[in-house]
Formats: structure tokens, sequence, C-alpha cells
């Protein structure tokens, strides 16, 4: 076990119809005006928004709307809610939707109290001191973004997909209501399947020291993973799988799974930060291609450790069998494995390898053999 | 799963001479005065005290030693520690020791900023509303006091053991330092893992809903704790199997093993606190005597689970076999699982069960037959 230091202060609320007092867990914090971002048009249709701006208005919350981010969430719409939000002098960020609003809500929380551009604090030109207090309704489990002081988000003019971490960005309050995650698709329950199970391995398979305990946490996440997306794809309304793979979710990266490890990092984020980057393919569909590749690629630096992967989530004898036991649960389940399953080729590797060149996880020919491996 | 709210706002400050720190963890509350409580003069023999006093002197912290506290707790030291804590107009209570020593900070801690009996608050007559800050170094690993808000004290008057929760009596900081813990005796090594496995089955067991999830996370903390008591059992000085056996006890206790269960009850908690404030048996030792007995007893109700704990711990098929395993285990390490074992025999039932009676969980029937598992 290596020193650490674990501190997670933000509140959650799991559970049926804890939307509704979403004002009343603001007003707890003296807040008086929000601005209240979301994605898509959706929100207002299935009645979410006015669940949530009825109780801000019974609680006397001035709102102001900021709709239309889209996942992968941009840099220029982050920087539009900035400028909206200083004018307006928001006191609070209020996120109604998923992983790209929340990511987005954040780094608004933090621009807003930023002379500069809240780029500089992606590309380490700046420290993070502050930021607006950020709340959140979390419409789809994966992210991990609803426990934790990570954002991650893409300068569309430098195609550069980075991230930020601050203590100052952990959520106040959020909620987790699986009810309003069942409206999410076939297609991104599965992703999310695969972006829960990326969150679970980076430190599992690369920490330099890994206590047997924090494996035993990280297999019981993606056990569950596996087990609840098998029932939601039969069931969408199984209520108890929703709201385990939600709160597995949430536990996934809020960094209970990675105390007392040292020196693990986030590979198959980094490989996968670039597809979508490049390509916009869906981070959970990326990271299902990306994972398979790596892990046959790196199995051999840490062998115990895969055996044991291999042999405690899915029964295997050895490090292969374990990692085609997921590449099969990634086809069965049917989120891709290939980079073909995006229309890329073999001609598309060098543009990869190239908008990776700023990172020092990866030698070009490590990254060349990676890739090949998607093919 | 259950509807929760779910909030854990402790610091762990954890490893290798955090201890020396103590005073800027302080500092950073703007503490200039805190009573420092520990239990036998073991600390200032180990050099422990010496460290804690050196690093509040550095940063300018005053503070009024109260020592002499003893295992099981009892309410007249601490009606002691609150005269001179109001007296001396303390700030925050810093405690030096195991979980009597903490809980009693705790009851200090909230009997400070009260001017009735803070014994109120243990029997109903009063809500806890407010509390000193309390910041805690923990020397043994077992009792979960340091990540949660909960106090257990024994009333040596009226021979009841009871506790009381609130949200203002988590620790602010808590240091774990593994090798601090290398000092206790392989008796109360043992005499812990039970205490652990013990938090960890309670609500296992008992629980009306019980999130799949979180049977996997406790049964994580049962099998560490199962697999490092042996090792230190072996090796006092293994400090990877230590940091592992202190952060399990952590996690066994800080609430994220209960999240979404419903009507769980800590039957096992509830006989053992009998057990010691009548013949002040060790916590842990009473309780792996009562274990055993009440899952006998019990299993028939929740058997499923019971086969779950079976396989998934000790490898075995039924009920019974794993509460057997569960038995061995205990007597393989030398913790007790009989009555006989401190001295008490068939004769003392009727006593045990007089002085349970004020409790709603069990008939007296049920009692006889539970005990009776004991002999």
């Amino acid at each position: 076990m290596e020193n650490f230091s674990f501190y997670n202060p933000t509140k959650i609320e799991f559970g049926k119809d804890k939307e509704k007092n979403i004002g009343k867990y603001l007003s707890a914090y003296n807040i008086k005006k929000v601005l209240l971002v979301y994605g898509s048009q959706r929100v207002k249709k299935d009645g979410l928004f006015d669940s949530v701006t009825n109780s801000l208005k019974e609680n006397s919350i001035e709102f102001i709307e900021f709709g239309g981010v889209i996942s992968n969430p941009i840099l220029g719409t982050i920087q539009d809610a900035i400028k909206i939000a200083k004018k307006e002098n928001i006191e609070a960020v209020l996120s109604v939707g998923g992983g790209s609003v929340l990511d987005s809500s954040k780094t608004i929380a933090v621009g807003t109290l930023y002379d500069g551009d809240v780029w500089d604090f992606f590309c380490g030109k700046n420290a993070i001191e502050n930021a607006l207090p950020i709340f959140d309704i979390i419409t789809l489990a994966a992210t991990g973004s609803e426990m934790n002081g990570y954002a991650v988000v893409t300068n569309e003019k430098t195609k550069q997909k980075l991230s930020i971490w601050s203590s100052c960005i952990y959520p106040k309050v959020s909620i987790i209501n699986p009810e309003l995650q069942k409206s999410v698709s076939k297609e991104y329950l599965v992703y999310s399947a695969s972006d829960i199970i990326a969150h679970s391995i980076e430190g599992y398979f690369t920490a330099k020291v890994q206590p047997t305990y924090m494996s035993r946490v990280v297999e019981s996440i993606i056990k569950t993973v596996i087990e609840t997306t098998e029932i939601l794809i039969e069931n969408k309304d199984d209520y108890s799988a929703r709201g385990e793979f939600a709160w597995a979710a949430t536990n996934a990266l809020n960094g209970t799974t990675t105390v007392g490890t040292k020196d693990f990092s986030f590979p198959n984020h980094l490989i996968e930060h670039s597809l979508s980057a490049l390509y916009n393919v869906p981070h959970g569909a990326g990271l299902s291609v990306v994972m398979p590749a790596w892990m046959k690629w790196y199995y051999k630096q840490n062998e115990a450790q895969f055996i044991r992967f291999a042999k405690e989530v899915f029964g295997k004898n050895s490090a292969l069998e374990g990692i085609e036991a997921l590449e099969n649960w990634f086809n069965k389940i049917g989120t891709p494995t290939r980079l073909n399953q995006f229309n890329l080729s073999k001609e598309n590797i060098s543009e990869i390898i190239e908008n990776l060149s700023n990172q020092q996880e990866f030698t070009k020919e490590e990254l060349k053999e990676i890739l090949s491996n998607m093919i």
C-alpha cells in the first residue's frame, strides 16, 4: 500500500424522484441563480426539464438556460456559456444530462471565475484555484464525473481532447435516479458498459503497486456491470439492475478503486481520446475497440494480474483467454471491437499516431503495434 | 436498490509518517487549542506521543492531555473529560488511540457543546446538533470509527452499552498509519479481524434488500481480512498486509457497504454489547462467540445469502458449511467461539437475557436459543 490522501466531498442523492428536490439541495447552499446546462431538447420532451425547473421555482431560484451541449463536448460551446455566466452573475452551475453535459458544466464553473481562456487549465498554462459550485442530475451512467474532480473537453480547433482535475470541481450534490437513465438507447447502454469497464481496468492493470483488496473491488464493479448490462439488454425497465449499473459506474471513477496504488496511467483513454477527437466516435465505443488491442499488446508486462482478471471475472485460466473473453463479451453485447466498425481502416493509423504525437506514454512503434490489433 | 443519500466528508491521510503532520492538518481548520485524548501510557513509551505533540508545538497549537480511556470506554471518564474541555475552552478533540479512545473523543466533542448530561443523546432524550471538530490517529484497525459518525459508550452505572450517530461526529481528518498498528498484540489482531467481519456481515445477512454489488464489496472486505490476518499472524511487520487490513477495516463501516440496502440491523453487535457490558470481554472476542451462534440460529431466514457467503468466501456449498468454515477459521486464528473461553457457562445465560430485556430484536425464547449455541 502506498501512502494516500482520500477525500470525496460529493453528496450523492440516489433513487427515484430525487431530482424533484433539486431546488431544495441548491437552497441548502444559498444559491439564488443558476446556469441550467443541458444537451438536446430531449430533456424537455420527457418531463425532466419541467420537474427540475418547477423545483427551482418553488425554491425561488432564478435560472438561465444553456442547451445544446454535444457528446464529446467542445470548447467553443463552453466558452459561449462562460460569457453568459459572467454576464448574468451566475452563482452555481446545474448540469442536467450525461457526462458531456457535466464535464462542460464543470469547465463553465471554472471558467466563470477566470479572466483568461479556460483552455489554459487543460494545457497546463494555469492551475485551477476556484470554481462556482456544481450540482448535477446525471442521466447516463458511465462517466463517473458525478463523484469526481475530472472534466474532459475537446478543443475542436486543435483537435485535442484533454482533461482537468481539481478538488474545486467535485459536484456539491449529484442526483442519480436510475429511472431517468432507462431512456438511454441500447447502443449507449453498451457503450457505457465499455466505458465503466475501461475506467476499472486502467489502474487495475497498469499500477506498479496494486493492493489485492483494490483488485477485488474493481472485479466487483466489472462483474456487476457484465451481469446488469445483460439484464438491461433483455429488459430496460429492470430498476434493480439499472440501479446497480449506475452505482457501479459511479464507484469505478470516484477514487475508491485506486487508493494505495502507485503510478497507474490511462493508456486506453489516451488512445481513445484521439479516436473521438479525430472521428467523433462515441467514447465507450472507441474504448471497446482500444481495450482488447491494448491488452493483447500489454499483458506480458503484468501477466499475473491478467491471469487474475481472467480467473476472477471470466473463470478462465490464462491472460489471453481472459482478454478474448472480454472481447467476445463486447461483441456479444454489440459494442465495436474493430476500427472497420467505424468505417476506419489501416489508412487511418498514421493519422491517429500523428494525433497522439504529443504524449509520452507510447513510442510511435508501440502505437503502431497496438493500432494494428484493431484492424 | 433502495433510495439513499451518501455523504462521507472525512478526509483520510493514510500511510507512513502521516501522524507527523497532525499539527498541519489541525491548522488548516484554524484550531489553536485541542484536548489530546489517549488511553494507556503506552503511547508515551513508543514515541507516538512525542511525534504528535512536536507537530502540535511546531504549529503553535496548545494542547491539554486527557489520558486513561479504557477499552469498552465508560461514561464517567468521558464526563470528566467534558468538564475539562468546557473549562479550558477547547476548540477541537484529537484522539490518539483505538476505537475506544476515538468513540470517547467523539462523545466528548458532543458533550462539550451541550449543557445537559451527554448520556441524554445515547438514550434518545435529545438529538445531537453540534460537536467540536474531531481529529484522530487510529492505532488499532477494527472500529471503523475513523470514517463514520458512530460512537459506542458503556454507562458503567446502568450497565448499558449504547451508541450515537450524528453527521456532526465524522472526524475531519483521520490518520491511518499501518506502521503504528503493528504494536497491537496478536490477541487484539485476531479480535480485530472478528470485529471487521462482524461489521461486514450484519447488513449482508439481515438487509431486506441487498444489491449484489454490495454483497461483492462485503465479500472483498472479508476475503481481504482473512488473507491479511493469516499473513500478519506469521509476520507482524508485513506492511502491505497491515495496510490492506487497516483499509478493509475502515471500509467495513464507512457506509459504502450498505448503500441501497433496506432495513438491516446489528443483531450480533446487540448481543455482544451485552457480553462486554456485563463481563468486560474484548468486543471482537465477544463477537466471534456471538456470530457463529447467531448464524446457526438465523440462516434459514435468508438461506440464499448464506449459501452465497459459503461459496464466495470459503468455496463451500451450503449455508451450514459456510458457518462452520467461519467458526473453524476463528478457532484457527485463536479468537473465542464459546462462552466457556470467558469462564462463562449456562448459568450466565439468564443474566445476559435479563441485560438484553430492553431490546426489540429478539424475544427471550429466541435469545435462549442463540445463547445455547454458545455453550
